[in-house]
């Protein structure tokens, strides 16, 4: 067993876990990644792919948002399609503001880039790791390598390993969460977008979902039952079905076709794990909490937590100064719970449940008040832009 | 048995009929009101007490807005008090209008008084009526005074006679419906209001309303079981809860007390029953549409109705303009379920629901959220105000 000490020994390469490297960096603070995944694993993830105003502005104010001022794709509007219409919601012309597309990857590509490029220690293929004595003055992460086994002593661990990682376990919060009956189909396909903006449809079969992660990659989503398997859907039956729910006029509307190189089921739900603090360790991102796609708030809000944490525990290190540590849990979670109630409120209004013939004409009524209203419409896009 | 002609034979003397009634006499169309109950009975009910916006403009543009515009009380906004917090919605400031508190009883005292002044043919203490043959071309009614039969034929016939009327039994439409998992418990109780705009509480313990039908008399709600009964709330029971369901910042808020001289108990649903016509039948009111009370559309829609018919009565009676009724349904169904999302949204946002933590966070974060927003703010008072 080999033993290092660090100040901030964090759990998970993912955005929140390298943007908060990054940003302790540039506060003078050393920290160590552990990363379970090996790096061509972390950076060929299909993740989120969408960057709100705000995390934006923190990923330029960090000095990592070249890559996303060059290549992401600054949207200013969204349409809702329901009743077979569509309704644009203008939300830069509500807001001011815009969102970009932008894949969760390049993120992870332009981090990581980054980090090792400032000498940042981030190491991949960890394995999984073990969090100890959180409670304690010195808490600890421990790891294999090729047998031998690793110890990093830290000031302050940070878990930002997602939903199924060492943090959640060792902070032990109780969770409050929300299983919905119905999972994601998600393809990634080579066909260049049809639509220039996001397309979230509500149809009697389901919900369906219209997005892009570049001019030649679509990115599209069906709603499916919970039970579903990818062998359940093979290419033509999803063409078929995406046209169908995205029909306008009564007629079906296809998207453009193309190869179909990355296909996931992914079962929507909810949960928040508070405190998100106990002791020496701190939770940000998914480990800490999950929102269903719908609302394309998970990213954002992991971005959004290590804004918080960082400078917090930056303060706490070099200045003795504790409030913002203290206060981090209570900070962050006010911010996660108005994204878990606005996804779980797109997720409601869009998606077909089993329910009897008021819920569904009340979803409708809800759209049409959504898109004919401006405050409504105003609403939905300060939440959404973020 | 006696047989009479009239244009348009109207059932139920509440506002919805008394106000066709008068919109038709002003167009010169003659019409009878038939009303099961006594005229004491029909003007002692206790029912809505919100006039919004657009009603109040309706009545006005009809003559009979005088009595709401002298004992009426214009409130500009409400209150959401939850978490111990209140937080006013200023409704007048962010949409230019405003709503007038006047009891439904007053409604009915004022366009009864002018029908009745006006010369029109309104009776009471008809007992139950019946419609018939409303798909032929000579539809009517029949009901009974001390033994004898009496019949009303009629161009056409308006069921205006509530959830449980010969009306909606007679147009037989499909009920597309929802019941919630408790009732209301209201109480008038002679007690100077403690406050001067309503305060919508929603508090763990349930949901609780405080409102006034006049500076001497306050009325008070209470969310209850709807296996509730009313000997289960003695006074001081009442009082008592309603204290700490307005509590403020960790304080029980007592309501002022006073003699309770009325109280009720009314389980909350949602109905909607579609289309609003058949043959020469038209429904209007709570004969076509039931909403729960919280978003305070009850008597608001049945006015919007009979705005929308009773010139479509007289274009087609007076010009043989077909066109008004043949859409009256579809146009009023647009508006009814509006209100019917507005009013299921409210009652979802403010009452305690059996549900897990998930739900009630998800509750309170969207309470935040609109009142923290002013385009969420700006929805609920569009929505509110009509």
């Amino acid at each position: 067993m080999t033993t290092e000490r660090v100040q901030v020994a964090i759990l998970g390469a993912g955005p929140a876990g390298l943007l908060l490297s990054h940003l302790l960096h540039l506060a003078g603070v050393r920290s160590v990644v552990v990363e379970a995944r090996d790096q061509e694993y972390v950076q060929a993830r299909v993740r989120a792919g969408v960057v709100e105003h705000g995390a934006a502005e923190i990923l330029r104010e960090a000095g990592v948002g070249d890559g996303l001022d060059r290549e992401g794709l600054p949207h200013d509007g969204i349409e809702l399609r329901f009743d077979g219409e569509g309704h644009r919601i203008p939300m830069a012309d509500l807001t001011g503001r815009h969102i970009t597309v932008y894949g969760q990857q390049k993120v992870v590509r332009d981090l990581t880039e980054r980090r090792l490029a400032d000498g940042g220690d981030v190491r991949f293929a960890c394995g999984p790791a073990q969090v100890h004595d959180v409670d304690g003055p010195e808490p600890s992460v421990t790891y294999e390598v090729g047998g031998v086994g690793q110890r990093i002593v830290a000031d302050f661990v940070v878990g930002c390993d997602g939903a199924h990682g060492a943090g959640r376990v060792a902070l032990g919060a109780a969770p409050v969460e929300k299983e919905y009956p119905f999972a994601w189909l998600g393809i990634l396909a080579h066909a260049a977008p049809r639509i220039t903006e996001l397309v979230y449809a509500n149809h009697e079969r389901g919900f369906a979902l219209y997005s892009m992660r570049s001019n030649e990659v679509s990115r599209l989503y069906l709603q499916v039952p919970a039970s579903d398997r990818l062998e359940d859907w093979p290419d033509d039956r999803i063409w078929e079905e995406l046209a169908v729910r995205f029909s306008l006029g009564g007629e079906p509307w296809e998207p453009t076709r193309g190869e179909i190189f990355e296909r996931s089921l992914a079962p929507l739900h909810s949960y928040v794990g508070e405190p998100m603090q106990r002791g020496r360790l701190f939770l940000a991102g998914d480990a800490a909490h999950i929102v269903p796609p719908t609302g394309a708030k998970g990213m954002n809000l992991a971005i959004r937590d290590v804004s918080l944490l960082a400078p917090a525990l930056a303060a706490q290190l070099r200045d003795g100064e504790e409030s913002g540590l203290r206060t981090y849990s209570e900070r962050a979670l006010r911010d996660v719970w108005r994204a878990e109630y606005f996804s779980w409120w797109m997720t409601t209004m869009l998606h077909r449940f089993e329910g009897d013939a008021f819920d569904r004409r009340v979803q409708t009524a809800q759209l049409r008040s959504v898109v004919t209203s401006q405050a409504h419409s105003t609403a939905l896009a300060e939440a959404y832009v973020g």
